[in-house]
């Protein structure tokens, strides 16, 4: 099935983080900000773009590849100015992407914390969002009306237990973006927001303990089923698009209905006989 | 087991509406009230008087029962004038314990409504609240920090299928709540909330479809089970006490951490293997 | 200035409540929805067709007009009928912009509300939305991934002491776009959303008290400034398209960042000295 | 005027962070829950210590002082264990009351902040509540319906533009008060809220700029005015009585009306002419 194309984002130029493999969300949101007419560079961290394929996606999107650690300001600073450089011009849009816990990795469960692995869990998926802004904001590398969106989770309001330490940095995420977007858009007319997914198949969801089952009670649980990655692609590009430019400082839940779902009948079901 | 007593209310008047039968919130409430030195009057719809055993509740309580029926303004008058002759002076606190849906009792469904009924469960459950503060305001009959409460339900927030308008009906109810809570708070330094309790196995709550498969997932997805109706009513008491005098126009959650939980472990169990 | 135009309704069909005269949101979204390519109808009540321009409006986009009193099954049975057989199919999307409320006509405080009045209040402006879903549920009106929108205010979660009953019923509203959403998600594959848009100078805002001072400490208080009709249009259009299809069930903030602003620094100067 | 007495709290021993002074919120929970019959020990960090008058308040409430950095482990755990040991059991209930931004401190705007100061903001206001927890939960050191409460501010909520990187500390402060409250209500059955207070003329809260305006709109905005520390100490002392044992894993607006006012008639009278 080929995708819709709107040319939505015409001569926007953006950086989006965290594409690692065709499962990613970010990935799909690099194909579509392809088809949609947007020029971008992309960016992940070594490590990453080690273990991924981005170089497949880069060529299919005509993209450059620029590593850089999301914590490391130097990092920032260099994608930016590069990006500015390799696309001529000041950023329209940035889809951060960007979530890992030591914690989790290590099989730590949330009441015997290590603090070292929770700071850097904080670091990598929250301070990062800060400081991608605060870089930006520094260099002077956003349009006006230029659109910044994360990826969240609504492990940032209620607690999913085996989230772990990973819900404390969604509501941390969350909050910087409120923060940030009020910055930007007072200073800048810059908006920023956070989209708060299903639970999505990817190499990062996959690393979480019993992961199946979740999927399957999200999905219950959900009127029009969870939300696939590429659906969660289409919605940013909306978000990208000029077709939402008073849109700011919101976590906007893509999730089929799960957040505001009580029971749904089929997992109530399980309960009645 | 017999209950604390502080003399939290000692010298409070109140106005108790909608104890049925010991089952009833507003039962506990009246006698958890009158073992903190409250006296009360006692008030529910002329045919919930003959149903119920309310006189039995009165005689403990030391209280008079006043029938009223809470859509007509011209009762809530008669109820507020009587109460304050009564007791002896202003009113300090009011339990709205209010709910009933024809649609629910006659099985329509939530895409089947009935539009007759539908504006008679928001006229019974919701504005019925309104006129009690709107009554209360006009004979000036209420004390300064007296405290108002209504009892709610989170489908206010989330859907819970076979909770029908009653959903719509809470939602309407925590508004008026905070409207009145408003006004109440700059003219007359009142405050009003509205609690939101678990699902309680009363004679209102039994008339759900499913109930007791609801009141199970309930008690599965809350990190302390479900709330009763006991301490529902403890919980009353503090809100009508002078220790929570800067708490208003709140929706305040007593379910056991249902609201804040994405899922228990308990549940998603039932989805792994 | 001309609007963009994507084709991103191309195929659509659609039914319009509530474009008065030039000022209307509705309006804004029937025109941009025509340059997105959808085909339309346009239905407002009778009275309100009389002191309208609509004419003009559907001259431009080539839609016809049916007269419909949103409260009337009748008429609402008809409006989804005819606009079947005009449209040539299932209708896509439907845009909800009905409000009116006969105590903010005739001046009534807020703690002197006429419950007549009040249950007109809801009637027009809440329950309608519901008429209005359950009719076209009843006669399978509706395509799968079809996308419904109610506007709303803010009033539905806070108090704006002058938006009187108008603030329960948007709290109303937005209750039955959850519940109903749920419904249709799961029957229909249809979603359900309302836009909660910052204070426009429509002619049914213009009628609120005070309006224009209102209407400046929204917009000192928005960081990007209060969000226009044409903006509300063009996100009235990103909902419509199927780059949204998982959103549903919520409540989106279209306001400038107001919603999760505390406080703006340019509304905080007028406090210190 | 003297503070009413309940003895809620008799047979209750606690352990009460960050009494500083006699503005301090903590120091008037102190008074409060000394007069309600609970033992308990005060702890600040040893450089509060120096500063304070921690040692008059110890001696009118007949409880021993515990140096601890509520970022150390260490000092936790030996906190937890004297504390049991002098008081002869279990704790009953915590006030965690610990807030500190050294970018605040340092002048430092939110789009220049320092990210080693960011972390220290975080650790010192939000992980220390977590490490508090966690040492209780290992030591075993929580009664069963223990109560455990941290203050909080609406800053995690909506911006404030000079509450800085303390807002998204207390959005984490938050989740953690939820993700823990789970863990401590499923193992424990022990509850976990936080209470996010009015603006106070604390030591703390005077640190920050602009603060006497600040008070002022806030005030302005609050139906009831600003809830002052002594309230806030009777209300930490209804969420610490077994009069609420089913409310857990909240965030408790205790503001006069702040959180739910979108605007009130003081503030939009300035904006009238």
């Amino acid at each position: 099935m080929s995708n819709p194309s709107f040319n939505l984002l015409k001569g926007k130029r953006g950086i989006i983080f965290g594409a690692l493999n065709e499962q990613s969300i970010a990935w799909k949101v690099a194909e579509r900000a392809h088809e949609e007419g947007a020029t971008f560079t992309l960016t992940n961290a070594p490590i990453a773009l080690r273990m991924g394929e981005i170089n497949n996606l880069a060529e299919k999107c005509n993209a450059q590849v620029i590593p850089a650690d999301a914590t490391s300001l130097e990092d920032l600073e260099n994608l930016f100015s590069q990006s500015m450089e390799i696309l001529g011009g000041k950023i329209d849009f940035v889809l951060h992407s960007i979530g890992m816990s030591p914690n989790v990795r290590k099989g730590k469960h949330y009441t015997d914390t290590n603090y070292d692995f929770f700071h850097k869990t904080l670091d990598i998926s929250a301070l990062s969002f800060h400081k991608t802004m605060q870089t930006a904001l520094k260099l002077d590398a956003l349009n006006e009306w230029g659109s910044v969106v994360a990826l969240s989770y609504i492990a940032a309001q209620r607690v999913f237990p085996d989230y772990n330490d990973m819900a404390d940095a969604k509501s941390l995420l969350e909050s910087i973006g409120r923060s940030f977007g009020y910055q930007l858009g007072v200073s800048k007319k810059v908006r920023v927001n956070t989209i708060s997914q299903s639970p999505t198949m990817t190499t990062a969801g996959s690393g979480v303990k019993g992961f199946d089952g979740f999927i399957s009670y999200a999905d219950e649980m959900s009127p029009l089923g969870n939300a696939g990655a590429i659906d969660c692609a289409n919605y940013c590009i909306t978000m990208f698009s000029d077709l939402t430019k008073y849109v700011t400082m919101q976590n906007l839940f893509h999730d089929g209905g799960f957040s505001n779902t009580g029971v749904s009948q089929k997992v109530i079901d399980r309960f009645n006989g």
